[in-house]
């Protein structure tokens, strides 16, 4: 248990009625604080528009589904620092094969029922806006504080999004514009890389879409016998330098097929932890993606030599949720 | 606690290496036990077909999305039979306003993180074709002795789902083509009704369509400040008599907006409760869909005087589940 | 969900390196703060000193013990502003019968194994001396602020308890006196009542004792069919009045089988609700025991005409803890 | 996930209206099914009886006492094949702080409130006697189909125990009779050494003792900064060649201060894994303990040279539990 001894002193700034640290100016750039008004919610998924999905949605040819979300179940790649993933059946069949009297529990109902309690930043999910803060604010200066305990997110809930994660997809593979199976541990992916890889693929990132990232690392996860290599590992992510690149690119959304988003260990210097998270999350309004099962995506992509297409991905509709975990489906 | 006061005795039958009860028939009609083969788990959604998928997205015209899940959070309508819905933050910005050290269990990180705990029967969510038996089978004549309480379902898991619920959405309003607020409880749908209904709206329902009907409970459910009418009363749902027309139909799913699908009191005389549970997913193979918020969904169809639209529907894939919440969305 | 509107001022005060407001007093009276030292977590309990915890074993003559809590199972008389209780087995016998294949998930194992999510202020429990607040501190000064969602409680954790909670006992069954069945709900416990029932009794309660009070709700609501009487109804509970008595007796802990310990309706007028968790346990450093079983315990001290007892009551060591779940004996 | 793919036939045997397997003999010698009775459920615990309880209260001479549970919170030695244990409160001082206005939520208690998830078989802890299975039964030989995933254990419940784990405690210190911190990994204790420590330390153990056996694991395991070697390395345990020991000393419960009680590597050979919790729960009726802190107690026993104690340690008293948390006291 950590213990509490530093004493405290409350802060000097006010807080205004719609939960903005009154005053406070983001001095890093770029940002988008104000940029769809002071008090938007959804940042960067704003791109999206009616117009752009209605187009996206022509992209559909052959009406092919590809998945790209992890199952969810045991053996996952859940961040450490996180509880476990627990799913259980409370009715099953076996109980009724063994005869047993589930009729009072169940109302009566003959069949099986679950239950699962997992974090909501594990299996392949968003994190939302409320999720990564900077010193007293998140994204558009709202107030850290708004984000408590009882009720969860008061501002930047990841729910306000959950009819907005739909467009225009993009895949990057870089693994495989590299002539790799994943990159290496630590490898921080640079704009020209994304760049090359888009350029090479013949695809364009333009404002709106969600761009989807490939690293090659979940496939690695799974096929370890022993996965400790994993949890101690390093990771491929992109770097931080990529941040006024995502910016002018104008998408809605980032999403990758590793833990944290981020290169481990962080580029140095750095001045907070999870540089990015807190350049993109808070600063950008940039909803970002982890744990994305990208691998069936890409062979979709390769065989129909196409990486755009109709992508949806609402988030679980949780109130007052930092993230949310996301069930995407490509459409070609 | 249930006690266990009946004794025991072995069935008679043997259960082949594909999990399936040998020589067991289904004497039930209509039934699709075998329809796409003997060891299908996707039962009806097997209508859905790329081409009928391809052509559904040729339905959005203008981009417009309309989400269909209700918010998940602590004021809930779930069945009284299961668990609360239970959504905690442990990390948060209340936490570092008052200077509360956090680093340790974070790893670092400065942000908000949170966790859910539900049943996955509750929220907007698909009821899977592991979720209701009869006698000793469900679906296609898979065994109820393949769901456990540890893995879950072996057979019909729903997240084998996880990429087929998208397609051609039908919405069906019965209060408005009754001209009332909300079907009174008790109420079953017959198919003259479903079918005066669609005649009206102009609407056809096909093969592959994922049917959603309407009654009009969910928003009386919000709109009680004392929920005690909703516990205790009952509740308008389809007729055991619309099985046929199902069939007949061939769609690929269909989702309610109350709390079990069924009419209760369930209308006699019935030989086991649920009685459409029952039917559909286990004879039909045929998921079903429960606590849909579709008044959105409906404004925005009559308002633009369209019933049809394209409607993505995937279930949280998570492994041998029973059910899963989904996140609908409408495109029109 | 509830919404953030209200704007927010920085407090006034600063918090020393102990996590207590500096130059706060309390003005309240009576209290306890200071009187155990500046940066006592324990309260009451300190007046449990081993002489009186070695004449406490002395009260056991027959050898004979009687438990006082509750079963935790899914019929509960929680509060219902807290979740369900959920106890899951993840490994059962019903599924070996099944054939069904454990061996990965249980490393081997051949048995079963569950699981168990409850709120800590369920079941028989404590709330323990950071569980309820007023204004910006809780018992001894400490601040609201130690107690945080990532790790919890800083100060006055239940935990520091785990060792204290034994010593003699004392049953005080105040529907036996009074010829009932349970008090009537609504009835506000007296000093007067108090003290008429010790007397004929025949017990005295001294310092360092642990009061058990006997309403007589608990086996009301489990003969109850339909739980909404419970659910909506008044209950008994000690008056407000009886802080001064408590005090002046020095008791080490109070705990009642009712829900909230509290008289339902607060008796008016009050300043804040559940009045007596505000004095009690903030004021007086008092660890308050709800939802005992007092059933068999009355029987007991009436068969044999004693009311003191030797009394064991660890609460569940959960760091960081407000409260926490014990599993009481009595000896006698 | 784990899939089904073996097929099943029924089983040969029939169940009585009791729970028992007929006709089912326990053909494994010494075992203890039928001592107390066809249908009793309590085992070993039958030693303990009034009159051998009320002497260990006579055990307690200055009023000291000494607990034995480790803290309950996230850094656990909690076997890895068991989900995390989840301790989050939701409702915090730091949310009062920062202004939010929990008030619906909490049905406006101004205060702290938390939620624990925990396997039962985690923490200090109790094994019951529905824990540990051999073919189709459990002790005294009941089925092992009345565990099931609905209700959990109809049979040999740990609550049914719950007043029953009290009485006179003895510890063996094993490492400190040998002179070393904790016995070395893979370590097997034999009776001999039981037996010499006994002799060295002077205590001896009688008919209805709990019995607790230090092997100076736990501070190990706390000591470590990267804990991997626990998670990965041996553990010392008792040797399964201790049963007939154990058998013959009548002991009501056995409890170590490791991970699993046995010895791992389990001794070669062995006909089936974890052979001493199917020896001894299964054929002896023992309730075996685990995770027990025994390093204060140990030190407490030597300052005193005494190594007996009043020793209290109530399950908590989950309905159908197959294990339960319990918080220990060691009273002298």
């Amino acid at each position: 248990m950590e213990d509490w001894s530093r004493g405290w002193a409350p802060p000097t700034y006010r807080v205004d009625e719609h939960g903005k640290v009154i005053g406070r100016r983001n001095d890093r750039v770029p940002h988008n604080w104000g940029r769809w008004g002071d008090l938007d919610e959804q940042g960067t998924t704003n791109f999206i528009t009616a117009d752009r999905l209605r187009a996206a949605t022509r992209l559909v040819v052959t009406g092919e589904v590809v998945g790209c979300a992890i199952p969810i179940g045991e053996e996952m790649p859940v961040h450490p620092s996180r509880p476990s993933v627990v799913h259980t059946h409370w009715l099953t069949g076996a109980d009724l094969v063994a005869g047993l009297v589930p009729d009072r529990a169940a109302g009566g109902f003959y069949g099986a029922d679950d239950h699962l309690a997992m974090p909501l930043q594990s299996a392949t999910h968003w994190d939302g806006l409320s999720h990564a803060f900077h010193q007293d604010t998140m994204y558009n200066g709202f107030w850290i504080g708004t984000v408590g305990a009882a009720g969860g997110a008061r501002r930047c809930s990841t729910h306000l999004l959950a009819d907005r994660l739909v467009g225009r997809g993009v895949l990057l593979d870089l693994p495989r514009d590299q002539g790799v199976d994943r990159l290496s541990p630590g490898h921080a992916i640079t704009t020209d890389q994304l760049d090359s890889c888009a350029a090479r693929q013949g695809v364009e990132v333009r404002t709106g879409d969600i761009l989807l990232v490939r690293t090659g690392e979940l496939p690695w996860f799974y096929s370890l016998e022993d996965k400790t290599p994993y949890w101690t590992g390093n990771h491929a992510g992109l770097s931080v330098t990529t941040v006024d690149w995502i910016y002018t690119h104008e998408v809605a959304a980032v999403a990758l097929d590793n833990r944290t988003f981020e290169v481990t260990p962080f580029e140095k210097p750095y001045d907070v932890t999870y540089p990015l998270h807190s350049r993109l999350i808070r600063d950008l309004g940039l909803t970002i993606g982890e744990l994305w099962w990208l691998e069936d995506l890409a062979a979709t992509c390769a065989r129909l030599d196409r990486w755009e297409f109709l992508l949806t991905a609402p988030p679980l509709p949780v109130t007052g949720a930092s993230g949310a975990p996301t069930t995407p489906l490509a459409f070609f």
